[in-house]
Order: C-alpha cells, then sequence, then structure tokens
C-alpha cells in the first residue's frame, strides 16, 4: 500500500514495537522509525532496531540521548545489577514495586522527540509499542499516560495551533505478550530479529532471567509458537 | 536560607531563567540548574548559564540533546535566517504566527529531562522561566501547556505512582519582561551576564535586532534600568 500518510514510529528492537511497527504499515501508515541511543548496557537492541527498519524498507533516525548520565536505572548504570528470576505472574502487579530497570522519565523523553520529529516531517501521529498487560509494572506505559501526553502534545506545537491535531497511538497497550507475538507473526515480522532481554551477553543471546526474558518466553509459550530467541539459559515456563 | 527541598530548575542563560533561580533560591529550594546543548547555533548562551549558576552556588548539569538534527528552527539550522527588525508590539500577537525561531517541541524535550533528573535527585520541584506576555509566540510557552505538562509528569513517574506529587512552577508566566529586569534586580541577578540574543556574534555581543533583543532592550527602557546588554547595534526603542 502506498500512503502519504508520514507517522513516526518509536521503535526500540524489541517485540512490541516491531509488531507496532507492522501495524502503522498495514493501517497505511509511512512510517518513519525512531530510536534512542540513550546510555543503555548494550547496543544489541539498537542493531535490532536497524535491522527491522530496513527490513521494512522504512526510513530509521537513532538520536544520541544523555539520559545514562542522570543515573537512577538498572539499565543505564551498570552499578544497579538487573534483577533476575522474579516469576513472571508476579511482572506488573502493584503490590511488586517498580523494579530498577524502570528509566526515570524515558518514555516522556522518547515522546517528546517523537513528537519534535512529527513536527518537523509534518506528521499528525505517533506510534509508540507500550504495553499494560504483560509488562514489567513501569508507570509509563500505562494508558492514563499515553492519554495525557497525548493531551499535553496538543497544547505543545505549532502545528496544534494551527489546528493539526496530534495522535499518539498506543496498539498495543491492551494486548497480551502472546497476542502481541501472534499479531507480529501473523502479520510477517521478523521475531527472531528481535531483542528483549534487559542484560543480553556481549553476543547478544538473551539472558534468560530478567523480566523481560521471562515476560518473552512465556508469550511465546502462551501463543504456541516455537521461541526463536537465542538465550544463555532458556527461561524455565512460569504461570500460564 | 539553608533548603533541603531540592528543585530543579531549566537555565537557559537568559534573563527569564536566570531571575527563575533567584525566585527558586528566595522560597527556599536548594535548586539544581539544568541547561542543555541542543544544536542551539552559538555557545555563548551555556557560558551565561555556568556562569549564573556559579554565582548563585547551585549545582549546574549540562546534557547533550540531538534535536540540532532534526531541524526545522532557524535557531538549530543554520540555513534558516534568524529573522530581524520586527517591532516589540507585534511579537506573541496572534495574528503574527509562530516565529522560524520556534524550536519543534523544544520545552517538552526540556521539561521531559527535568522531570527525569527530578525523579533521579528526588525533587518535587521544578522551575521554568517561560513567559507568555513579552515573548515570542512559541505555542510552548503557555499556560495551558505547562498545566497540561505538570498533570502528564504526574502520570509519568514512580514518584507520582507512589503518591509524591510533581509540580511544574513557571513563576514568570503572566510578568511583563520589565517586571522580570525589576524582579531580577531585586533579586541580585547580574543582568548583564545574561544572554537574550537569538544571534550573537562570535564575540558574544547581541545582534540587537531579532526578536529577543527587541523584547529585551523595550523590557529595560520600561523598567527603566539601563540596559547592560553589550549590542552590535543597540536596538531602538519600539513601543512601550
Amino acid at each position: 500500500m502506498v500512503s502519504d500518510r508520514p507517522a513516526v514510529v518509536l521503535l526500540s528492537g524489541g517485540l512490541d514495537s516491531a509488531t507496532c511497527l507492522a501495524l502503522a504499515r498495514r493501517d497505511g501508515f509511512a512510517p518513519h522509525a525512531l530510536s534512542f541511543r540513550y546510555g543503555q548496557r548494550h547496543a544489541v537492541e539498537l542493531d535490532a532496531a536497524a535491522a527491522i527498519a530496513a527490513a521494512s524498507g522504512v526510513p530509521h533516525t537513532v538520536l544520541t540521548l544523555d539520559l545514562g548520565r542522570l543515573g537512577g536505572s538498572a539499565l543505564t548504570d551498570p552499578s544497579i545489577p538487573v534483577p533476575t528470576g522474579r516469576p513472571a505472574e508476579a511482572l506488573g502487579a502493584a503490590e511488586s514495586g517498580i523494579p530498577v530497570t524502570y528509566v526515570p522519565a524515558r518514555n516522556t523523553v522518547f515522546l517528546a522527540h517523537a513528537l519534535a520529529l512529527a513536527e518537523v516531517l509534518g506528521a499528525a501521529d505517533v506510534f509508540i509499542g507500550v504495553n499494560a498487560v504483560d509488562y514489567s509494572g513501569y508507570p509509563d506505559c500505562r494508558p492514563e499516560f499515553i492519554a495525557a501526553f497525548e493531551t499535553m502534545a496538543n497544547l505543545a506545537t505549532k502545528a496544534a495551533v494551527e489546528g493539526r491535531r496530534l495522535r499518539i497511538h498506543a496498539p498495543l497497550l491492551h494486548t497480551t505478550k502472546a497476542g502481541i507475538i501472534r499479531l507480529g507473526a501473523e502479520l510477517g515480522v521478523d521475531l527472531a530479529a528481535t531483542v528483549s532481554c534487559y542484560d543480553p551477553d556481549p553476543t547478544g543471546a538473551a539472558c534468560g532471567s530478567c523480566d523481560a526474558c521471562v515476560l518473552r518466553a512465556r508469550g511465546f509459550a502462551e501463543a504456541g509458537l516455537a521461541d526463536p530467541t537465542r538465550y544463555v539459559v532458556r527461561p524455565g515456563r512460569t504461570g500460564g
């Protein structure tokens, strides 16, 4: 489908954002993928994002951010270990709290840049693959956050003042990880190319025990699909 | 006054943000100044920010952003000239439109980083020196934008989930430029150290004809204070 509706799609290189990109294309948008080098522990996910964007034939911008200098997260501060071995059913539950892998204001910072790029491109649509079902309990993955960001964005820009309404699409907000995997597979996403692990080894193999690996592995099991992920240690099946 | 109430203060090196920093100190906060190297044409304003933070004895963080790569503004794209010679009374008026010095989503990106730093510092207060009276007509300087950002911020963070409410203070929102200059002078701000010009020459002298110079010069005239700015060509007095 040929489209002239430009859209910005945040692309981390993970399962959810890769599927989100495929959804944007299916729905007739001409996506521009946006990723960030923000001080994360590993570049593996950026390599994955580049490969996914290239396979989709969409332009891809990688911006460098200074979030790592602020610290405060296991994902950007090597002195804070990534927690492992938490069972899938405990993740995202209110009583389990927000994990140390939470990066302060990360999605706010990412969406702010997406808003800037959207304005430069003349795009009225931004896609983000956040999920509030099978997730780590991050506050900036919740539907009320996305809605409030959209409201703010529609007061922030020249486009808004001129009456062009911006929409933040979070089409996977209420989908289970298994549902996202099924959808990604249907849309032809190369799921093996995606990276979820918070702490892969230098070869890019997934640790198999961080929250993201645990949720991913359970998702494949529940979807009834073979898990193509290269793990250091394959996660035990939990929950489901 | 000794304070243990940490606050993040956005400090551009201009008149408004320097006065905002002084206000935060007067009101008993322990400010942490935050500036950005975002691809702006000149580093003069960052030197000014560093000097102001040092004179105030507050910690100062300068983060590097990639906004310049996105383009779309005369402040970050050398191929777009900074407009000059617009009379003060035309600036900020609805019919004059949003000028090309507007940087797409800049205050959204700046406040997003301030939110991240506030969370890392355990601060519940962020100060921004935006002004919606004598200003260039930027959408992200309006009170409704600031209010919407605060609402969004209170859904975005771990602190918010844990019940610590974040406040975005914009104490100069409704103050005229003359009022800000008087207030800054009263609070002991070194106004000569501040930089407003969008396009200073390599020595740091203000052009005297961009919107920011025109508003600044009129502000000093209206405040009845000698304008200590070093101009290439001193602005003609207009309006007021």
